[in-house]
């Protein structure tokens, strides 16, 4: 077993960490670290449980502690669910101190030798770790991409024994997307808001990074243009969005190619049955319905047809963000990098 | 004054009809016709008004009728709500007893003599009326396009002096786009439901006619090519659409083009002072804040950005459907068609 | 193993009956009785599963039968989710076959001989089986009450010690209380309906039977006063209430009575560890996030104060409708009934 | 006309008072004050619109002030859209400089020389502002209650001819009453917070001042006892509330009090021309269909039923809010007091 803490462990991923960690076959969670305001008490007092599942008590009593390495000794391994503007130091002085940095924060991903992966998209990508190494830090940091990414370059790999260039996609996202007091009911009742800062950027660079090669020491950059246009909707959880992708094969070919994929990578225990689940039916995948499918990891994908256009839809909280993150933890420990 | 009556006055774009025409300056509302259940009743016992504006009560009193020309006499012309399926047969034999007909439904829209107008896009389609009355027909029929298309036409008109071709939208459309009963609270309620029915096909075919080129007594297709993905969303009132156009001139040149946007047409008492509105918010449109602009027959545009793309929003059972008709008979009426 | 079937099994609560079934320690799911329509063909053909855990697979291909005892032969007990005019006849008659019908619908709630029992609250009250038999039945039919009732008698439960008499409730009930199709997205959204038919008078009426005492063959009512107001909101799953009870005694002493509470039961496979759960925050219980406490089978109560007043809630399609049917199959099943 | 101007222009109470006063037949909206940080921008720089409303463009490029009385120095009345916190030394400020303030704060409002006024409902309590000008001040504070408050004595109102001393009253309340940012989406959506701070102690205190009886220089309270259970509900405008009042005589009776009601003032250009409206639905009011009855100042009753029972609903940033206190205005400006 690998002791592992949570900084950040109060907000909306951070739940979804400790909800996925609290009884891990792998992972022994022994540290939750949050702000100073609640270092010292016990987080069954100082966290408002705002998930639909049971607060997991044995948990509750576990003391709080300072977002420090020094705070954190015990463990070999942090997920990190800071805000962004926090996460770029931070995390630099875990990895810096020997700890191993799954994060989830945006900060990092676009750095040339830190890892931005989907175990089940690009595994190799974990080479990266050399790099850091190499450089003389005794931790690391890997990081996942952002909610929408995911879901995107999920439902691309299946297709990438195809030829294309050209993604358009149209997002229209959860509202636990941006945390829990993120977006206020008068915004998003009855509503639709057009906009998501740097969102639309982060799917058209994440996506070329994770889709790219690893080369030696660096990742070149898939050769695709991703043009997104982003929308808030008032959806609890799970992000839809419509894609377009120039392919040329016929419909049924592309259905097939997703029927028969089998990622790159099996046994991981947050891994799900299916990566990607082909709908049949003609109004799936549906958010309500379809996010816990494969106990929020799978993402599912519906509407292949001509053009080529597809539906996919994938849990933004667990898919999206705490299961990729734990997801990569096991890829990393399953690669011996701990 | 002209006698105008209502086919299908009880549902959701029925009273909007009678919203729009209660207090008309031109029209004057003489009949509302419905099924036999109604026939002979008075409007305000048989109507359940669900709308949030005052039901007209001067409206109240009159007497419901059976939805046929002997029923209508002293009308002139007739707006139809009717559902797609009665609608073929009906208003056929309104036009062939000698009455305009104002169709909100699709079932004569791709006629090749039916002109399928927008007042600000392409008011010169009305020629195809001599087109019906040559082949011998006393009245006419005259439609409008599918919610959606309206939108997308509008948005798409004041660009026409650019080149492109391909155009690709991901639609999320209100849920009163499917009438009162359409959709299900337990089925759209914290979901998305990524399939409407038709509407791809609709929006795919009916832009084409729109933006078309009347060369003698026929329509000739816009050289496009439209692809939709079409999903329903918990609103109530407003489709908003993500918009790609492959329009190669810098995006402040295309802004421009709005700002500066004049439509073929003026004076019509429901034209809106501006077709279309530019948003100079990076927020906006939303549907709930901008869907009643103009009194909900204004198209709002914005996130004008490279790519091209954009996002466009109107209401859509005014701008989309009832406000659509009237505003094309108060062009008939004032191209002297009647 | 006992073999159980369930009729009705499409709809909303139906499907509820298949998911607790799927899996059950006592109960052997083997028939599923739908309309002539779905007869003879897989239920996973004609259902179209709307819930939000995973289709039990296992029960795909289980052939749909009519909803006859003639068609059920080998079943010892049926569930109910039949709506209440078709309830009325079918149940007499598969009651009459020797089956044992456990009903969630209303019609023979209110029969003198027939139980109208939530476990936890009256199981004595299945002593009315004995009176059905003697009448010379083979079968017998065993309610459970309506939805909103259910909350309100195990809210009520542990304040039994103390004298009251009478009682005023307000209800805000989801809209999965009408089934799939019962309320329209456009009538509920953003919306409150202050109406749901017979409701009031079903709390008034079932809570006196099942809150009063056994006496020889007949219920004695409970010498209440019962006042409802019934609203329809726009929540999912959860029926939440706010309840006055004319009790004089200090709050201090109300909720300890909650926390101390034992239900007369114990050791049915879907009772829930605490029948009633007391709140300690000041804004509990809440339907999103308290509505599957005890799997859903826990009512929730919180802000117990002064009037008496407090706030009652649980998950009306499991704890309020077809959990309460099981757990009453699994009463009588331990009381040796069958 | 009346200069006026608004304190806490930018929020959003401040801004149903802007668009209640940007075309007011009394009063000449000349000035805006809001925090130091908007100070000395135009509003139309600084408001974020956020009303369903069109914008006001003629108030577009007024000049923000400071929240001073020197800083407002040509009007004559203030409306105060001020937080509670905030609203208690700044309202005594204006008051000592001579300037009217019709507040929806609740900071003032228990104070026994402050009148708590609904104009149809008491407004000879008005005469409490001679007590404040007796003390030496130049100017002086009316008040308006809390937002459920008003809709529970409008109802109310009309019922003062029977006798009853005993009301409970579950609130269902929109989260526009909370602020634009009060609450968050996550909250709220598919959800019921079952709590709203002070709101239960507001509603059970100001009814009793505002039905209390005006007796030389003081208030004496109404001898009612009033229980209130306060819900926010994921609705966006519209407090319901379901009420029971210990009247004993029939229902049709209460009916026809409503039906026959004519309040004690008229005349005032904001008032609607029914201050209660009885619906005769059976499942109504509901507040998306009956919010905007009288321009969102009428409150509508239905479901007037034994018990007595009766459900009560208005709009509460209008009704409720802004519009009480511009109401207030017009009668203080009826009533010579300025």
């Amino acid at each position: 077993m690998i002791n592992v803490g949570v900084l950040g462990a109060t907000g909306a991923v951070g739940q979804r960490f400790v909800e996925l960690l609290s009884d891990h076959p792998w992972f022994n969670l022994t540290t939750l670290a949050a702000s100073e305001r609640s270092a010292g008490k016990p987080y069954g007092k100082v966290v408002n449980w705002r998930l639909e599942t049971p607060f997991p008590e044995k948990i509750a009593k576990l003391k709080v502690t300072a977002i420090t390495p020094s705070a954190m000794k015990d463990v070999d391994l942090v997920f990190s669910a800071l805000p962004a503007e926090i996460a770029q130091d931070v995390e630099n002085t875990f990895a810096d101190a020997g700890i191993a940095v799954c994060s989830n924060a945006s900060s990092h991903r676009m750095e040339p030798n830190v890892p931005l992966v989907v175990p089940e998209v690009n595994p190799e990508h974990l080479g990266l770790i050399d790099v850091q190494r190499d450089a003389g830090r005794d931790g690391f940091i890997v990081t996942n991409p952002n909610c929408s990414t995911i879901m995107l370059v999920s439902a691309l790999a299946p297709l990438r024994k195809f030829k294309f260039s050209d993604i358009r996609v149209a997002t229209m996202q959860a509202i636990s997307g941006a945390g829990f007091a993120g977006v206020a009911a008068m915004s998003i009742y009855d509503n639709i808001i057009p906009y998501i800062g740097k969102e639309e950027e982060k799917m058209e660079t994440e996506t070329l990074k994770i889709m790219g090669t690893l080369k030696g020491k660096k990742v070149v950059n898939a050769p695709f243009q991703v043009s997104a246009s982003c929308h808030r909707v008032p959806v609890i959880d799970g992000h839809t969005m419509a894609v377009w992708v120039d392919i040329k094969e016929p419909v049924e070919t592309v259905k097939k190619a997703y029927a028969d994929y089998k990622p790159p990578i099996k046994g991981l225990p947050t891994q799900p049955a299916e990566s990607v689940h082909l709908c049949a039916e003609e109004d799936r995948p549906q958010p309500r319905l379809d996010r816990m499918r494969g106990h929020g990891m799978t993402v599912s994908v519906g509407r292949v047809r001509e053009g080529l256009r597809f539906v996919a839809m994938g849990h933004n909280t667990i898919r999206g963000a705490a299961g990729a993150s734990v997801l990569n933890a096991e890829l990393i420990s399953k690669k011996k990098y701990l």
